[in-house]
Parts: structure tokens; sequence; C-alpha cells
């Protein structure tokens, strides 16, 4: 749980950032920017919900008028950081939020080409909410919002550090009990669904995502679950995740499925492949601590397996940011130097494609602790050798 | 299931609209668009996937690398239709995307002021991209694809009913087990884990929402479920659904929980209510036809709420389309004059909210055929009276 006092801090540690960048407003659309400032988790509909957050002057929560009851019931509105102006369905919500920038600027009509005011919008916003705004508003130029938010949300308090553990730890349960059951004769959609299932009944209120890569589909990263049937003697990439409590949980393991009488092991030549990336994520994980550049965790684990001789088949970057966003930042790919800071929480998760025959992956989430890595999730990393039956 | 050739169908219908509407290109972020055009549902992350429809030359299905196989593996580009431009974790796809579409237009540079183009952007495309496109493509004018698009996606073929009605059967008996189950002495949250458990069990593959609003939560209409526990008495509103084959489910059924020994009937006051809603949302669904003005349908519903004294707690819409969204065009609200159409598909859902108190609503999917409507739900409409036990 978010203690509702963290908001008015969060709300007033923006508008700082607000002011200081010369900003005249931020525009918060539904979505992690406003769970993050208000607490408040809107369905991400049509129906303009925004917050917003000039420099100076009351912070306003634009809400569609049906929508008023749990706007009201948020955190923020609770402890009235701010005012809700609920709209009807005839009206012209972007044309009030308009008009709240230009009152907060002081101006009442577009300003000369001269006078430009600059306006950040949540970077998930809609193109059709932002096209409207740069309508109603010809005056602004029109920034990310990233550029004051990626500051906050970039580094996770202990609150939300306990959320996120709390998620990954209900992940690596659902793991232990898909490895455990019949996977033989089935297909990757019905694990996945049954994954699905787990995550919620684990208490995630979202079963984000639930990858069920069999044989040779472990070798597409971002395969999703097909209606192939699952055999025996073969590898299995499980990458599953959802939020709970609003934190995401990511987890890959990688199994092999052996079936039974005749037992088919994992081949000679997986094994090895596995070997090097099980060092190449136990490294990597090994290299976090602050100061420590992102892209230099990505290096580490690209180094190891580059080595083996599998820089080609590590097709993607080693890591992202986790939160109130499955993605989000820090990335930890090359060419971002930005230095790991304590309380950053990210996922390691190199992994080893051979396309058309197999490949493996192994994910943790990870929080950047001041003496090094807190590994949240617990699951054994080395290949789940399973029968599957 | 959409057969394969639909595919080719909607990109050759719309590339045709993107040159009638004088549009330089269509450019299509994830989402129900991408979808729609390709078959390709691809997760919504900060990796940029998009189409660029360009009214003349090839069509393009920019892809981060990591996604290629499953990209690749769309109907749209396994019958060959767009052709597959995989990017690189350290390349700048909007950057590619700017090139593909002055390559389309024949011009190598930025055009001068007077030679603006005009570009079309998937209304859901976040900000992040968007913005990003506006500086890459300074000569250009960004609008809305909804302009080409809804043409295309108001008005559903025989398929996609199909997956509609499987949808709206699916969400019924979950409805119906909900209704048979104990209610009393649970949580609101509780229910509606089991309701998104239940949906997923009935071949959902996603159960986006499952509001659950109990006692005088029921008076606000995006309630969701809180901690609030059931008790005898009272009434829920259960508006559920998410989806199936990637079409929507969205159901509404209002239940008064009476409970056993003693056993606590619905308020005189509350059936009076419940009966006007009922002869609403019948009078409503019995205006459906082709040619009657969407707007015609909310006035059904209003009028009759309004001659009983309720017109000022209905505070919503009458309805929204659906398809591959939950909320999409046709929307049946005041100063909506569109004529319905054979073939549109949308929801039904009068409510009345007495604040602080109750309320009740009453939803249905009904689709719009040559003869009236066709509702796609099947269970019960009238207030369901359970023990709850």
């Amino acid at each position: 749980m978010i203690p509702a006092a963290r908001y008015g801090e969060r709300l007033a540690a923006a508008r700082e950032l607000v002011a200081e960048r010369g900003l005249a407003a931020l525009l918060v659309g539904v979505g992690a920017d406003l769970r993050y400032l208000t607490g408040y988790e809107a369905m991400p509909l049509e129906r303009l919900t925004m917050l917003v957050l000039p420099a100076t002057g009351p912070l306003s929560l634009v809400v569609p008028r049906l929508e008023l009851a749990p706007a009201r019931a948020c955190p923020a509105a609770a402890a009235g950081l701010v005012e809700l102006l609920a709209w009807e369905e005839t009206d012209d919500p972007v044309a009030l939020v308009g008009r709240l920038v230009r009152a907060s600027t002081g101006s009442r009509a577009p300003a000369g080409a001269g006078e430009a005011i600059r306006v950040a919008v949540s970077d998930r916003l809609w193109a059709s909410f932002l096209l409207r705004l740069q309508e109603v508003l010809p005056e602004a130029r029109f920034g990310l919002g990233s550029a004051v938010l990626r500051e906050l949300r970039i580094v996770k308090d202990a609150d939300e550090i306990a959320l996120l553990r709390a998620a990954a730890h209900a992940a690596d349960r659902v793991v232990a009990a898909i490895a455990r059951g019949r996977l033989i004769g089935r297909s990757e959609a019905d694990v996945s669904r049954e994954v699905r299932e787990r995550l919620l009944a684990e208490g995630h209120e979202r079963a984000e995502f639930a990858i069920v890569a069999s044989g040779p589909n472990s070798a597409s990263p971002h395969h999703e679950a097909s209606s192939r049937v699952i055999g025996a003697g073969e590898p299995i990439v499980l990458d599953i995740g959802g939020t709970l409590g609003g934190y995401g949980s990511d987890i890959t393991r990688t199994l092999w499925v052996t079936g039974e009488e005749p037992v088919h092991p994992p081949y000679r030549e997986y094994l090895a492949l596995f070997a090097v990336l099980r060092a190449a994520q136990a490294e990597a994980t090994h290299a976090v601590r602050p100061g420590v550049p992102a892209e230099r965790i990505d290096a580490v684990a690209r180094e190891i397996i580059a080595t083996a001789g599998h820089g080609r088949h590590f097709i993607h970057r080693t890591g992202h940011g986790i939160g109130l966003e499955a993605h989000e930042e820090p990335y930890l790919v090359a060419g971002n130097g930005e230095p790991l800071r304590e309380g950053m929480a990210f996922s390691i998760e190199p992994g080893i494609y051979l396309e058309g025959r197999f490949g493996a992956r192994i994910e943790d989430i990870v929080v950047c602790a001041a003496d090094g890595p807190d590994v949240l999730n617990e699951a054994p990393r080395d290949l789940l050798v399973v029968s599957g039956e």
C-alpha cells in the first residue's frame, strides 16, 4: 500500500519540477502517471480524464461526470489536493483543459507567436486527445511529461519496492505450479490460460501476459501462446506477469520437458547454451550497484554470451525498468549511460535464440540497493527439467 | 475467426480512402486499428510497431526485431500484403517511418512551408510517438486515423458479429453463475475476481473489467470493485466484460440479494425504479433499425426515464459501439445524428442512479440488423432476485 500522504509529496515534487523546467502546465491523462501522482486508477477510455498541474494556481482533475464517485475517492482528491471538475456527456472537456491552462498563465486568449508557452503531456496520452489539445492551445509548444515525471518515478521508495516484491513472489509461485503440472499434450494457449488464472488466484488484479513458447517457438522472444501442442524432449520459455497492487511482476524461466518412458533429457548443446545464459544473467545481476551505468549491465551479459559465440543470438536489450508500468525507465541497453541509483527497479533478462531451433531466457526483477542487487524473484534460475506428464 | 483474405480487402479499402482524402499516409500504431487491418496483435509497449500505409507505393510494417516472428505470422504479413521492416534495439524507428512517408511522396527532405503534406495517425497512438513524428516530419499536418478507419470499422461483417455473439454468450454464462453463487459476506473485490476467472474459463482471452457495485456503490456508474462486504437486502450492479477472439463482451445485470431467514425482498421504491429502467432499455432496443439516428436511441430511453421523474438520475449516454475496442463508434448520445446502419454493434445501457442510496443498470450488446435489433445477450433482463447465501 502507498500511504495517502505520499501523493501530496509527489504532487508537490512534480509541481516544483514543472516550474523549474519553465512549463506552463503538465497535463496527465489516464495511466501510470496519473496513478503515481493521485492514486487514481481510471479505465483508459474515450472520455477524457486529465490532471491539470500548472506551475502556479490550483490543481484540477477533469473527469467525466459518471466517474465522479471513483475520482472523488482517490487519495489525492480525498485529501483535498486536487479540485474535481466534472464534465457532462455533451461538454467539450479538451476545451475546458485549454481554459484551465490559459487561466493559470493569466492569458485569456491565444497569445501571439512571440509568447509561446510550453506544456507537457503524459507520454501515453492518445493522439486523439493530443491533437485536440494542440488545436485548442495553438500558442503552446508540446513536450513529453516524462521530462518531469521520469525523475520521480525512476526511483522507487520502500513501499513501492514492497509491492514489486509481493508481485514477484506471487509470480514465482505460479512458475512453480506450472512446472509441477502436466504440460505434454496441452496447447501453449491452454497453459497460458492456466498461468493467467493462477496469477489472479495469487492476488494479481491483472494478468497482462503469459508467454508460453515451446520447441522452436522458444526462439522467438515475444512469441505469444499458440495452438502448438507441447511434446516431450523440448524446451518451454515461460515469461509471465501482471500487476499486484498496481505494480508489475515479470519473470521468465526456461523449462525442459522430458516426458517419461522414454525420457527425453535436454540435448548436450542446449545444456551448454543454457549454462552460458545462466552465467550471463548471474554476472549481469552481480554487476548492479549505484553509480554503474545502465548500459554496463547490458554489456556484462552481452560479453559473456558473445564470448561463447552467441552474440548474434542475443537480439534484445538486457532489461527494462518496472513499476506502475510493465516497461519503463531505466532501460538496460547500449547507449544508456545513466548511472544506476538506489531504488531503481528493472528486469535482467538475457536470452539466446537460435531461429527455427530453440531458445532460452532467464529473467528476474532486481532492485538496485545501496550495497548491490536486491533480487526480488526467488524461483530457482536453473533449467527446470520436468517430466511434464 | 476472421478469414485471412479479409485483411487484404480491408487494407485495399483503407488505402483507397487514404488517397481519396488526400492523405500522404496513414500511420497505425499498436492497437485495434492495427489488428483490424493486419490481424496483428502486438503488446502496447514502448518499442514502436507501426503500419505505414501510404497513398501509393508499398505497405510497410515497422517492427522491433525481437517481435519479427509474431509479426511475420500475422495474416497480412503471411499473405505478403505488407513488407516487414525490422529495427534493432539501438535504431530510431520513428526516423525510419519519416523516411518511408517521404519516400512515398517522392520528396527527400522536408518540403517548404507551401508544400505541406497530410498524415493521419491512429487515434490511440501515444504522445511519445506522435510528438517525435511531428519532429521528424515538420512539413506534415497531422490528423486522426479515424477519419479513414471509422468508415470501415463502424460496420461489422458476419464474422465479426459471430465473434461478438460468442463473447456475449460467454458473458451471459458468467452472469448466471455469479447470480447462482454465494454473495453475502463476500467483498465486491472477491466477487470481481471470480468474474474475471470465469470470463477466462469461458474462453475470453482478456477479462477487462468486472464492476461489482453493491448497496450505495450501485449509484456510481463506473464504480470498480471495493473491499465493501455484500449484505442481505441490497442491490448489486454487475457490469462485466473482456474480449474473446479479439471482440468485446459487455453486459450489465442488476441483482437484488435477499438473504434467507429473514428474507429482505427489494424495496417497493426500487422495484418501481427498476420497472422504469426495464421499459426504457426495452423500448430503446426496440427502436433500433437502419436509418434511425444514433441519438434517437438515447432519446427513447431518456424520455421514458425522464417521464418517470428520474431524468437527472440518468447521467450518462445510452450506449457505445463495440468491436475490437470496448468503446468505439457509434456512440448513442445526444448530438450524434449519424443514422444507424446494418451491421453496427453497440451497447444499450440506460441506468438510474440515486446518489448515496442505490442505482440500477441494464445493458445488452445489440446489432442493427436489416429488420431491427439483433440482441446478442440472452441472459434475462429482469431484476435478478437471489438469496445470495
